[in-house]
């Protein structure tokens, strides 16, 4: 292990225990005003926006949501995403490879979600850094695209084994791709055994009724410990 | 800007110091070799080893190769590589979010590649972090497959304004994804109006011999320079 990897552990070590504290911080106000929040974590590209913008339009008669999108650059995904009647506020991380707590903790401010309703955290596309940093949210949502090939849960595990949910999009394509979809799954479970998995094509809307449903259980077994 | 991204810039700076003599030093090296480097950065699943299996199926009759691979787990793309018979090394950086030039010194000694040859070095996929580390490279390569959608250059730049060389790929599966190519083809050229894009399918074969072209250019240029 090189001498500069060694310096980066030691300073990340400090900024993850202060990144802790922020993180904290925004699970006590998601717990006191019943707000389910979800950080989901891809790849560049693989769809985030896109299922997003599906779920929203799918849900948002039914439950109040909103949106904080994380991007190094512009306000494409924020503006996407109000495109849908939604609120939305973009995060600009410059050099920035992730979301942290601090972040999100001014974001909530600024975006006030309403009591009792889903905020989905769009983390910047990164199956790496993210993985490290804790927003305070309820659960993290891994998303993979069946275009990104059927090595990746096990080439980046760390956010694998973090989200308890993994949604495998774009399952449209899959007939153009090599992607055995089976064991992508096997290796999800093994690092993973308590975590969901759903196949989603947010284009055709194949499977989006099974993420729905799973949206809907979690929000319902948060309400129930808040009882 | 939170007082926790403020830290990080600070300790970074520290860091890319540190990198920066390291990638000095193999830099010299490659120049006294006359060994062409080539950095192939992008997101996870961009086709970066399988664009490498089909250049070296196709070049390794005419000049001499070798391959550094990076990934967080698994030595999968080095064994993939060295099944086309060229030599690979791989470099699992754990929690690390991209090669360095320590790293990468490291490798040199032990995958010795040849004077005159062509070194590749895979980078972890990850659109960021790669961005500010210097591995003491002739060119960075950034990857970008057609179904990772067309805001990605704007939304990702300091990747695409430090490449000499864009590859697009996955280009069979044009027909069946949203991609507006000549907006990307744009996206670049104003990040980079010095870059030189090639747009590929390592699976089907168009445009891989552009791509090799180029490679031989750059490899030409080289000896030229060494005199």
């Amino acid at each position: 292990m090189s001498r500069g990897l060694g310096d980066v552990y030691k300073r990340q070590e400090d900024i993850l225990g202060k990144n802790n504290e922020y993180a904290a911080a925004n699970r006590r106000w998601f717990s006191e005003h019943g707000v389910l929040a979800l950080n989901l974590v891809s790849s560049p590209g693989s769809g985030k926006t896109t299922l997003l913008a599906r779920t929203i339009d799918d849900l948002k008669a039914e439950i109040k949501l909103s949106v904080i999108e994380g991007d190094q650059q512009t306000a494409n995904d924020a503006e996407r995403i109000r495109a849908t009647g939604v609120k939305a506020l973009q995060i600009n991380t410059g050099k920035g490879c992730h979301l942290d707590g601090h972040m999100v903790g001014h974001a909530l401010e600024n975006l006030q979600p309403e009591d009792q309703s889903v905020l989905f955290i769009e983390n910047v596309g990164n199956l790496v850094c993210p993985a490290a940093f804790d927003l305070g949210e309820a659960h993290k949502v891994a998303i993979l695209s069946v275009t990104e090939g059927e090595d990746k849960p096990v080439k980046y595990p760390a956010i694998f084994a973090r989200a308890e949910v993994a949604v495998v999009t774009k399952s449209d394509l899959l007939p153009y791709v090599p992607f055995d979809l089976e064991s992508v799954k096997e290796q999800i479970v093994s690092l993973n055994p308590q975590g969901s998995i759903v196949v989603v094509s947010s284009l055709k809307g194949d499977g989006v009724d099974q993420w729905l449903d799973l949206l809907r259980e979690r929000l319902t077994a948060k309400r129930r410990q808040q009882g």
